[in-house]
């Protein structure tokens, strides 16, 4: 364990920006849960650790070459978060291949990294394969995508694709959350369907839209205007895996 | 419509404080949104407007003799939120009486304002009743609750109790979530059950959970450690109305 250099703590909030993180293909975890969740589970693209002199001791021995301490106001200046942590963690990313079994979950434009971050944990909790999304929803690797994702974003791989083009090719049954759908309890999902779930504000794209094999929709017993879409992601994947 | 004195704006911080707007029987809320959603639904309980000069145009003629006009930095200072905004409204704050009837949200000590203000607009798509909390739960009127709860805080009433008490005299078939339940697919739930969420982190106090009459689950199929406690109640809401 040795202290940060000041250049290296530029480079860290350099890549608070996506299109630094993307160049060179690393994510930064944040906080104490994060942090030990992915040196466990996903220690082999792990680049380095930065922890308080006085959090340190809590890092597993085996990384303690790969760790760097800080002062909390040198945290607090290289934390892209409000509320000062006590660790943050540099990863690879990993090589992801979109695959063509299991079920997958396909986002249209999601914007909120609170949803994006939720959207994974359920993502996580109900077995999905993967998460495919188009080239505008929020960066996976955001901050806060990955803090609200619970650990989900070591496990579940996201890809940034062209959603037309990918639902296009893919075979598999697409069922597609909308207004005016089918009743989602009225329908059958196969293990390996595609839900896709469209913007907060907007829902899908029409070019999306035309490719769903069955549109669905969560019936509304109250007068609220809308559901928020992580809790809608919610409850049709509660349906079509059991 | 006129300026709005610097009493006043100094007066409405003061309301970001919880004792304050406990003290008065009040509430703030802030976005067009929120602030057009509540004049109209809620009108008879309206105090008075502040508004950009620049928006207030926007607000219905009926409001004009209540409305005062801000400059953009006036609206920044009094704001609770970091994203200036349009306007601000102040509300008294509706009498609210627990009803016997109908399907009733039990929290205990949720703390998070998203989690609560999305478990708002889930009361108000699913059409539940009310929402009754244990005295340590977040605020209902914390601004963060009313801006996710989408207009829902207009709807549903929310009651601060004894929530063992509550529960204890309560006839109605009690639902409560927990990791060891049965399967919550497998349970017949009347209209007007009572389902009981517990905080984030701790889950239900055991002298809640001593009340439950059906401790209910949602399996995992995948690796998650946890659901977040708004999609949790996303789907046992979805289930309990179908």
């Amino acid at each position: 364990m040795e202290p940060l250099s000041k250049a290296k703590q530029k480079w860290i909030r350099s890549l608070h920006q996506k299109k630094n993180r993307d160049l060179e293909a690393l994510f930064v975890a944040e906080g104490e849960k994060s942090v030990l969740e992915g040196i466990q589970a996903f220690a082999s693209h792990l680049e380095f650790i930065v922890a308080l002199d006085a959090f340190a001791s809590q890092i597993p021995g085996q990384f303690h070459t790969r760790t760097f301490t800080v002062s909390t106001k040198e945290l607090e200046q290289i934390s892209e978060l409000k509320t000062p942590n006590k660790c943050i963690a540099v990863f690879r990313r990993p090589e992801v291949v979109a695959d063509e079994t299991g079920l997958t979950i396909a986002l249209d434009g999601i914007q909120d990294p609170g949803n994006m971050g939720t959207i994974l944990r359920l993502a996580d909790w109900f077995g999905a394969k993967q998460i495919v999304c188009s080239k505008d929803t929020v960066d996976c690797y955001n901050s806060k995508v990955i803090q609200s994702s619970m650990g989900a974003i070591y496990r579940i791989p996201v890809h940034y694709v062209d959603l037309a083009a990918y639902l296009r090719q893919a075979s598999r049954q697409k069922f597609g959350a909308m207004l005016n759908g089918k009743p989602y309890k009225e329908v059958a999902y196969p293990k390996d369907a595609i839900l896709i779930m469209g913007n907060e504000g907007k829902g899908v794209r029409p070019e999306i839209e035309a490719l769903f094999d069955v549109p669905v929709t969560i019936p509304r017993f109250g007068e609220a205007e809308s559901l928020n879409v992580a809790t809608a992601t919610a409850i049709l994947l509660a349906e079509i895996v059991s």
